[in-house]
């Protein structure tokens, strides 16, 4: 079964993606062998398979917001059989000895995670491959039980813009009464509102973007703040518990900053790079405020949030495309020209090979 | 008594500081006069002083870090009584209704704190005048004890640069086994070693200059890491839970991030401008680690730390002044030649009069 992966892959940073049979490794006896029915399509993908972060492996298979069917498991594995509806995310394994994944916090293992793709397996030194693919094999540990009540296609993405939006929702301990806001409505951002919402937080939506008012609402918004009406922002002012900041590219925090209360924190999950213009240190100051970041989730906590979803019917906004349509779906993600998500019905795949 | 009370003023951000007579309030019934005994200079006197802040109100008489004996009490006030060594720190007034007043943190009150001098009192709307004179009436919830026990011309620099410094300590819960690093070795920076030292936590201090390993020790320090030596910046990567920033001017605070544990925060005390270099990401987000900033104290905190400093026999490494020097200690504050406080002695200022 290792040859022979009917895949979509991208050759070079500057190279569309299209077919590519791959080879996985021969499952393990703690592996679980997964025939994947839905990919998620991040912007990390975009990033990766263009080389953006100067660390990409070629051929590259990208995808790592996967859902699929397990065909058969390793000797070893007991919580996973054939047929089950299972999830795989940003990571396949990790040292599973260090600190963090002593406390279930794989994402911030401290010889690094392995990631789904654009990494190498720690144990036979092969490259990783993603979720663009019809099947995956992955250790037991790094692989989370969806369950049948949501639409696995708007499930996808749950495995990373998911999971990167709740865990901190979690770890700062946003519940009933909490006074939230998101900055951005993308992928990261309409999840951000939903969970900040189905945890009982009074949410609000900050944004640039006359006109997503009623958009934001049905998503979980109870408020829209203008971010580029200077009376708006005042009018917040000392106001949130938390904001959950998603943009992706680097923009001025200080008027966030001034937005929370004291004791407030602001957590980046989609900046990866410079805080420009630079951040103001008085709003920290003079509020005991901070700025943090947070990066994906753990296993366990992970599993958690698909229980979560199961429990609050909450899924992924999307939009399906066929494999071939990818090239495309990244041009378009890059014009945010997509509600919420792409996600890719890997059926399409047959019609390349 | 309310007349002539000598004390040294600015008249200008372009005068020196010379005598002059001020008028403070008649005594309210919640307030206590002191006999000021000694004042610590701090740096944001200077400021304050030249208007660096752009906020400065003329006539000021300088001084937050103020230690001196009751001489009377107005009628409803029980916890201090004439002879009590008392001290007063940045704060004589706040709304005292707001949450933050609530819960003893006059600092961040959401109507804004009174400050010691450079403020407007909230009832009769005088300025405020600070310790650089021989007399002051404070609000008897804006007074803290003293101990007999400690040195009262080395307690002064507590009021401002000690509780600057221990409340970060103690909100972050820096205790037994934390390890803890203090950047920078001024006024805020030798508190920083003798408090974090004194709740049991190893600690670390990074400094810019070489040849302050013994005088870091006999302060507090385990450890000394050279900041300009790469290869001790790699030594310690991911070790600390938390960073006492106590750098008064901008600096990169990227190769300090990176030094954090996992969940770690890097505190600002001293820095009032922008972060520049900008501060970069990709430490917060892989590592969930925070910067934040932190003001003074409260008053229960501040009592708190004073105790705690009888209790560990810690006071502030001082050198004493004359009123008569004041100018000239500011242009030494500005070279950093001072270990590690000025401290005024009031009785010199009556050869001013
Ligand atoms: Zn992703
Ligand atoms: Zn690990
Ligand atoms: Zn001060
Ligand atoms: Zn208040």
């Amino acid at each position: 079964m290792a040859l022979n992966i009917r895949s979509f892959a991208t050759p070079s940073a500057t190279s569309p993606l299209g077919p590519l049979l791959v080879t996985r490794r021969d499952p393990r006896a703690n592996d679980v062998v997964i025939d994947i029915l839905y990919c998620g399509v991040c912007h990390s993908d975009l990033h990766q398979a263009r080389n953006d972060w100067h660390n990409s492996i070629y051929p590259m298979v990208p995808g790592h917001e996967i859902i699929g069917r397990v065909t058969s498991v390793g000797a070893s594995v007991s919580k996973f059989k054939e047929g089950d509806l299972v999830g795989v995310g940003c990571l396949v394994d990790s040292c599973q000895h260090c600190p963090s994944c002593a406390e279930g916090l794989e994402q911030y293992c401290e010889e690094g995670a392995t990631v789904t793709y654009n990494g190498i397996d720690r144990h036979d030194g092969m490259p990783t491959f993603g979720g663009y693919s019809e099947r995956i094999v992955v250790s037991d540990k790094f692989v989370v039980n969806v369950s049948e009540k949501i639409d696995p296609k708007a499930a996808a993405p749950l495995l990373c813009a998911g999971i990167t939006t709740y865990s901190p929702l979690k770890h700062w301990k946003v519940g009933k009464g909490s006074k939230v806001a998101v900055i951005g409505l993308g992928g990261l951002g309409h999840m951000g509102l939903k969970f900040a919402k189905a945890m009982g937080a009074d949410v609000t939506l900050f944004t640039r973007s006359p006109g997503k008012e009623a958009e934001a609402r049905r998503l979980g918004a109870d408020h829209v703040v203008l971010s580029t009406d200077q009376a708006q922002m005042d009018a917040v002012a000392n106001q949130f518990d938390f904001i959950l900041d998603t943009v992706p590219y680097s923009h001025d925090l200080n008027p966030y900053t001034a937005t929370l209360k004291r004791d407030g924190t602001l957590v980046l999950v989609g900046l990866i790079g410079p805080v420009e213009p630079t951040l103001m240190t008085v709003p920290l100051v003079l509020g005991r405020r901070q700025v943090a970041g947070s990066c994906i989730g753990g296993i366990p906590e992970t599993q958690e949030m698909m229980d979560f979803c199961a429990e609050h019917n909450i899924v992924s906004d999307i939009e399906m495309i066929d494999i071939q349509n990818i090239n495309d779906a990244y041009e378009r993600m890059l014009k945010s020209d997509v509600k919420y998500r792409f996600v890719i019905d890997m059926k399409s795949l047959q019609q390349s090979f």
